[in-house]
């Protein structure tokens, strides 16, 4: 049987890539410190549940196709107390912050068309476009330059006639590098001056550690035609698995394009969407903690990765990712080789190699990301168990 | 701004075409009987509560992409006692029945590529194939048939070198044709003899009223390259807030490249699979009180529409919809009509215009569809407004 041409260039999510290496290491009694996904350990507000056990209706009913009343005024709210105003129609309720980008290329990439995204990337961007038919322009960086992108002059090099959005991670993933005001400004103004889309997936927003306002490309009303936005409940209030997020954007084009979308899938969850409402009644406190936790957690693993001879990792700012180039050969067969050889008083670690993160062939090799979603003392643990990994895997090879 | 150009090729819902005149409607008292979309009125059956309140976990966490164990495992054991054996591997679970067609669609269409479907069929299909950039390629059926398709020079005369798929919904959204155990094994020949997928959207499957066993695609192991089913909660369970569907197959080449696309999405709702595992417990008795209900609403409406001079309607066997041909010129400017001019002692009526289920221009301009979602008393009520309503309307147009 023949397949799309578009989902046979697309692969598999290198998070998930060495999932089998590690259950045949737990089969051997492995214990694995687990760094490879973005998956926070912090609990879900109590709020989420006591909603969902408080639902009375006896129909589990469709909700509106752009989403429940009750969360987009959640949102809307949540969004003009950071002092940005948008309408509720300007806000699309979706299925994740994934199904919102991938409502947001289909609607703007045809076959053949680029977007620019700094890599190193969220490597699921890569499957979102292929499937559009569209390919992934990179903007480069370098390990050295902390994964600097926001530079005019880098990116309008890489403008050309099949450009039509630039996209970046804000805080970022997989790098935890966070724009300045004067950046997003700058990025927004390539965005106008060259008629393209602007698109910030802001999952992080909340994960900045330097005591910085939250910041976001909503703030630019002077663009509203370009901006898009994505967001989503996920890391803000530890609660990945409702699938709730949403695409906000001022361009009404847009809006009705996406709306198509919306109607073909139906609607989201609606006991989700209930509940990821009653989250945005969380108070500062919540946030104040939770951002306190994870810059313990930084600090802790760039602290340790720095003193590992050879690694090469700037201090990042935000998000709750490190990317760090490794003194190894090949970061792919060194994490096969963890889970296959290595061990410590029964111990390995797992993480993400680098490459898929990239665009450009050959990039990213020796780099890995760090996700520093555990427990001080594991992430103590986990470092030293890289540390003594790097040390016995080039002894060897 | 440029959009994409599959998008642009889209429409609306025509189920919420309506949508503002209804309000408007509303807004000046009138009362709304809705045959307009297939929402239930049938309670969700109360496992699915429970099984939401219990849930104890502290960390809303992500769900495995191909969905969560305890789910696949109730989805295959329900297949099972319908003597239908599938790996746990050959189930992924989607964001609804409607993430299983748009993953499948995206794996196997190309640009240039045709799909088979009869018509009329479900106008979100519309969507779904258009943004892949492929077309349907319809199967003609008239409402004086039945709107019978299982016809097998009907079917082969359609195939062309861009036929890449026959699909179907069995039993069917709009019509309620069922198809029999014989009219499968030929589809599925067809989808053989000329090496296409053939998908059954089996969402209606339970809502069959002539004491037939319920049947399926899947049965077809022999074919176990070409059978694609979509299976899905929403309907089965009066369930369809969950978002929980699935897709299944044998085609291990299909399996792999749509678990790309589920990676790339991450997953589906966690609490939602757990609950709509809960629901797989629910007994048989629950199906036939619920299919009894159905049958009688079916009988009601049948029986009141052909008391209508000029209306075309044959008896449905399925689902909870009919497609029926109406006395009137155009059952868009007709709808527009009841909701604008129309009114007997306050209340109006609102079905589904027909022509969006059509991909052949001009055809089901006459036609309706009609959801028979309600109780009884106010189906009946219903349909005397509809009868009215032609009436009036032919005497002033």
């Amino acid at each position: 049987m023949k397949f799309s041409g578009k989902v046979e260039k697309c692969g598999l999510s290198p998070m998930r890539k060495f999932h089998p290496y590690a259950v045949a290491a737990e089969a051997k009694g492995r214990n694995i410190y687990h760094l490879n996904i973005g998956q926070p350990d912090i609990e879900t507000p109590k709020a989420y549940f006591d909603a969902v056990r408080h639902f009375e209706l006896p129909v589990l009913a469709y909700a509106p196709s752009p989403g429940m009343p009750v969360l987009i005024d959640a949102i809307q709210k949540y969004y003009d107390k950071l002092n940005m105003h948008f309408e509720k129609s300007e806000i699309l309720i979706t299925n994740g912050g994934s199904e919102a980008l991938q409502i947001v290329l289909q609607c703007i990439l045809d076959d053949g068309d680029e977007i620019l995204i700094p890599e190193p990337f969220y490597p699921n961007y890569n499957t979102m476009v292929l499937t559009c038919g569209a390919v992934i322009h990179p903007i480069p960086t370098s390990p050295e330059e902390g994964y600097h992108y926001a530079d005019r002059q880098k990116i309008e090099r890489e403008i050309n006639e099949h450009t039509r959005a630039i996209m970046c991670t804000n805080p970022g993933n997989p790098t935890g590098s966070v724009l300045t005001p004067e950046e997003m400004r700058m990025m927004v103004d390539v965005a106008k001056a060259h008629d393209l889309f602007i698109i910030g997936d802001e999952a992080y927003r909340e994960f900045v550690y330097a005591g910085e306002p939250l910041q976001s490309l909503g703030e630019f009303a002077d663009a509203a035609e370009n901006v898009v936005v994505i967001d989503t409940v996920s890391k803000r209030f530890s609660a990945c698995g409702a699938r709730v997020g949403c695409l906000i954007t001022r361009n009404k084009e847009l809006l009705a394009q996406a709306m198509k979308y919306c109607q073909a899938r139906l609607s989201v969850a609606t006991l989700d969407q209930v509940a990821s409402a009653a989250l945005y009644d969380v108070g500062p406190e919540y946030f104040a903690a939770v951002r306190d936790e994870y810059k313990r957690r930084r600090d802790t693993v760039v602290k340790k990765l720095q003193e590992i001879p050879g690694v090469i990792c700037k201090c990042p700012k935000g998000a709750f990712y490190i990317m760090a180039a490794l003194p190894v050969d090949n970061a792919d067969t060194f994490q096969k080789w963890l889970l296959e050889e290595f061990e410590d008083k029964g111990d390995t670690v797992m993480f993400a190699p680098g490459e898929p993160f990239y665009a450009t062939p050959g990039k990213g090799r020796n780099e890995v990301r760090i996700a520093y979603v555990l427990k001080q003392a594991d992430l103590e643990r986990a470092m030293e168990l890289l540390a003594l990994g790097i040390k016995k895997y080039n002894e060897t090879h």
